[in-house]
């Protein structure tokens, strides 16, 4: 997933040691099109599909505006994908499943915690590792939710829900009595969803400008979220 | 706000009691349609306008629409409402905003509570108002905040960003050192969020069916998330 620029700043990054291996392939050094083998060619709509449909939603794009993002005309668009929902399907809503198997593989190894602070430990880069995935997929997940009320019920029901509950069994003997451990579950998704709102709509002025600020301020985030869930928030200290 | 079902069955039973004040001036029993005054049709539209908007969105809403859902011509429309961006405003904008200056009032309460037992009363008394509250504003709030991006960022810094700021404020003096009372009042808000989006997309047959089991079951998860941010989890009994 390269949708936003986070997304994309984040995965240059990771790959500075990796060889680029589309790259050159798109266009000649005269900047005349090559025709790219139809696995590329799919996988370029998708990612350019993607930053179209955060700008303008599922409604709001047209069919001419996806073809133009990926410098083709309409008829190849159609070659790929039968309709503009089959493309939507492919580009935003797979890859949030994919996010959420790799949330749901890590959740296993919390279950092995030896005692209380392993386990804290484990949740706080589990959380981070979240709140990394989430900044990421935002986009993509609130066009899979809110583009249409529909579409949205069922990629909760058939995407979110069901890593909610796989979360859950798995959380169900690290709790005691006293909170239901889907909602637990629901409530750790929600607070991390509440964050990643929040930086997606601050002023620029008032987001982290560098890499290390923003990684340092997600650490900072999950530690507090993480012992809010282990230990409650801190009561004042008497006077 | 009587935009979805579930709010118009609170309303319905809240305002038994009173009497229904515009019923009856919309139509005559012939079934033809009074001219209202114009205050009483502004609000009509905005009524049936928020029906619309929750179902379409702001893009997908023709104006069209709009005003045969109010049973009315496009012309006496764009006399109340100069485009639909101004309506939307009116209908979905504004509600949103009053139903946060009540949460920031109740919010004034907690300051006063004796001891750390009272303050938990108060806040799940207050978690389970919030509550409702979401579950009745969620898709005027969802439409608000992702029918177009530039519209929900500004929705969010003008009303959702202070309201959050505001209760941080409040919640200072309660709070000690390890949290950001501003990320706590932020995860509160997507704890519930996600209460609400869960409710929203389950399959009809998981929803509480009486009035009662709706009641019942927000009461049960606000005592829960209460004692989630005040207690943190419970942890299992030693075997």
């Amino acid at each position: 997933m390269t949708a936003d620029p986070s997304t994309r700043q984040r995965r240059a990054q990771q790959e500075q040691e990796q060889p680029k291996a589309h790259e050159g392939q798109r266009e000649t050094p005269s900047g005349r099109r090559h025709y790219l083998p139809a696995q590329l060619r799919r996988e370029h709509i998708l990612t350019t599909s993607r930053e179209v449909f955060a700008r303008s939603g599922l409604k709001g794009a047209r069919t001419r505006e996806l073809a133009a993002a990926a410098g083709i005309n309409q008829s190849t668009l159609f070659e790929h994908f039968r309709s503009k929902e089959e493309l939507f399907i492919a580009a935003v809503v797979e890859p949030l499943g994919e996010t959420i198997d790799k949330s749901r593989q890590r959740m296993n190894g919390y279950a092995e915690a030896g005692n209380a602070e392993d386990l804290r430990g484990l949740l706080q880069a589990g959380m981070l590792e979240n709140l990394h995935g989430m900044v990421e997929i935002y986009p993509l997940l609130v066009q899979a939710l809110y583009s249409d009320v529909e579409l949205g019920k069922a990629v909760y029901r058939e995407h979110l829900a069901p890593f909610i509950s796989a979360r859950a069994e798995i959380a169900q003997d690290m709790l005691g009595d006293g909170i239901d451990a889907r909602l637990l579950q629901l409530a750790s998704f929600g607070m991390m969803f509440a964050v990643v709102l929040d930086r997606a709509c601050r002023e620029d002025a008032a987001q982290p400008t560098s890499q290390e600020e923003q990684q340092q301020e997600l650490a900072d985030i999950a530690r507090q979220l993480t012992d809010l869930i282990t230990l409650g928030a801190p009561p004042p200290k008497p006077k």
